[in-house]
C-alpha cells in the first residue's frame, strides 16, 4: 500500500563525489527504512546513489526527467516520470515532495531550493548551499550532520 | 516489484457520464490485473473512475495534477505528480505512458491526443476524437469496442 | 506605441508546402497592416513564412521557442522568448494570443488548436483539422478561405 | 527596428520598498536609454517599476506572465507572454535574456538568479542574494553599486 507514504525529494548534482554518493545512498536507504517515497530528477549523481539506496532496501522511487525519453532514468528508477521541458522540471520535483533533502549541489540544486522556500517545504541540507539576503544570513535551509538525521528531519517537518 | 511494468495513460474528460465511467473503471480494472501502472491527470471523471478500477485490482496509479496541491488529487491516486504548470502537465501525462487509452473527452483530451500522436505514443480509442486533415481522415487513433480491447490493444503496442 | 496592438497566434507545420508558405505569408503582410502583433512558434516553414510576412509590411514579430537557444529563431523572429521547455511551448503560443489562425499542421498544430479551443480563444482554419467527437461534427474551428478573411475574422473575434 | 536590440531581464520581488521601486526605475530607465528591451515576469514591485522607467523612456516592454490572463500584466507592460505554467515561468524570463539585473527579490528571484548561472547567463547584482555552497563563498553574482553600472555591465557582458 502506497497510499499514506510520505515522498521525500532528494536533491543534489548529477555529478558527485563518492563522499557524496556514499552520502545520498544512505539517505536512500533510511527512506526506504522508514517508508517513504524517494521522489528525484532522477538521473545520475547524487540521484542515483539515493535510488540505489531506497531501491536496496526495497523502497519505491520517483525519477522525474527533464528530457524526452524514459531511457536517460538511472538504473534504480522505478517510475520515470517524462516531463520533456527541460529544467522546468526541477519545480515539480520539489512541488511533488513533502521535504527536500539537498545534498551539495550545483546551481540546478540552488534553484531547487528557492523554489522549496518559496513554497514553504522543508529543505534539509547535507553540505550545501547557505544563503544570505541583503548581507543578512537567511537561515531558511536546516541544516543535518548526516543521512539519518536529514531523513528524521525530513519526515518530521513534512507537509501534507 | 514495480521495475518492468508498463506504464499506460487513460485520459479523459473531468466530467463524465455513468456510461463513461463504467468503461474507465474498467480500464482501470484491466491494467490492474494484466500489471500495469496506470498514468492519468489525477482529477475527476475519467481519471477517478480508471484509477478506482486499478485499485480495487490492487493496481499503482499516478495522478499528474495540474495545480498547486496534492490534495486536488481524487482519492485513488497513490503517487500524486505535483506539477504545478497548469494544462500544460497534459503533455506530461502522454510523455510518462508507453501507450494511451482515450475514452470520449473535451479539448484538454485532444491536445493529449495530439501531443502522443505528435511523439509516436500509440493512442487507442473509446468513442472519443476522430480527426481529419485538411479533408482527407487521419486514422491514427485506434478504435477499440470495450475496456479489455483498448487495455490488450495498449499492451501489445506500448512502446519502449 | 505597441500597446493596444492586438496579439495574434499563426500556427502551422514546421514543414509546408510553397502553397501553404504563400498563404502564411499573406496572413503575416495583413495582420501587419491591420496593426496586430505577430505570435508564433519561431521556427520554420509556416511559422518563417508567416514572420516574413509581416516583416516586410512592417510588423511586430514574437517568436515561443521550444528550445534552449535564440539562434534557433527564423530570421523574421523580432523578440524570441526562450522557454526551453520544449513542445509545451505550445501552450503559450496560443495563450498569448487573442485569436489564432491555423494553416494546415500536423499534431503539434492539432496539439495548439485544442488548447486554444479549451481556453475559449478563437480559432481560424485555413485548410486545417477538422474534428469530430464520437461520431459527432465538432465546428469549433472557423473556416476561412483566404489570407484576408482569416485575419479580418481573427481580428473581429479576439478575446480581451 | 526591434531586431538588433538586446533582451535584458530584470527581476525582483513583487512587494518592493520605495528604495527599490526607484532604483528599479532607473534600472528599466536606462535599459531604454541604451537601447534595450526589457524583460520580466510582469507583474507588480521591482517587475512593474522597471517596465515603468523603460515606458517613460520609450523602451519596448515584455511580460513573461504566470497565470492564465493577460489582464495581471502591470499597466506599463507592452508585449504580455501569458505562460499559464506558473512559476516554471521563471526559467523563461532568464532564458529570454542576455543578461540579467537582480534587484534584492526574495525566493522566487533566487530561482531565476540559480537558473541564470545554471545556463551561463550574467547576473547583476543589486542588493539581492549571496550564495556560498559548502562553506566557500561563490561569487557568481556580479555585484553592482547603482542603476546606471548594473545596465553598464549588464550589456558588456550580455551573451548572444
Amino acid at each position: 500500500m502506497l497510499n499514506k507514504q510520505k515522498i521525500i525529494a532528494v536533491i543534489g548534482g548529477a555529478q558527485c563525489s563518492k563522499e557524496e554518493a556514499r552520502t545520498a545512498e544512505e539517505v536512500g536507504r533510511e527512506l526506504a527504512r522508514q517508508g517513504a517515497i524517494l521522489v528525484c530528477g532522477g538521473l545520475s549523481g547524487v540521484m542515483e546513489a539515493a535510488c540505489k539506496g531506497a531501491r536496496l532496501e526495497g523502497g519505491v522511487t520517483i525519477g522525474i526527467l527533464p528530457g524526452e525519453s524514459r531511457q536517460a532514468a538511472n538504473t534504480y528508477v522505478q517510475i520515470p516520470i517524462v516531463t520533456s521541458i527541460g529544467y522546468a522540471r526541477n519545480i515539480i520535483v520539489v512541488k511533488s515532495s513533502q521535504a527536500v533533502i539537498a545534498i551539495d549541489g550545483n546551481y540546478g540544486t540552488l534553484s531547487e531550493i528557492s523554489h522549496a522556500l518559496q513554497n514553504g517545504i522543508p529543505v534539509i541540507g547535507l553540505n550545501t548551499w547557505s544563503l544570505s539576503r541583503n548581507s543578512k544570513q537567511d537561515n531558511s535551509i536546516i541544516p543535518a550532520q548526516n543521512a539519518t538525521e536529514a531523513v528524521d528531519k525530513a519526515l518530521n517537518l513534512a507537509i501534507n
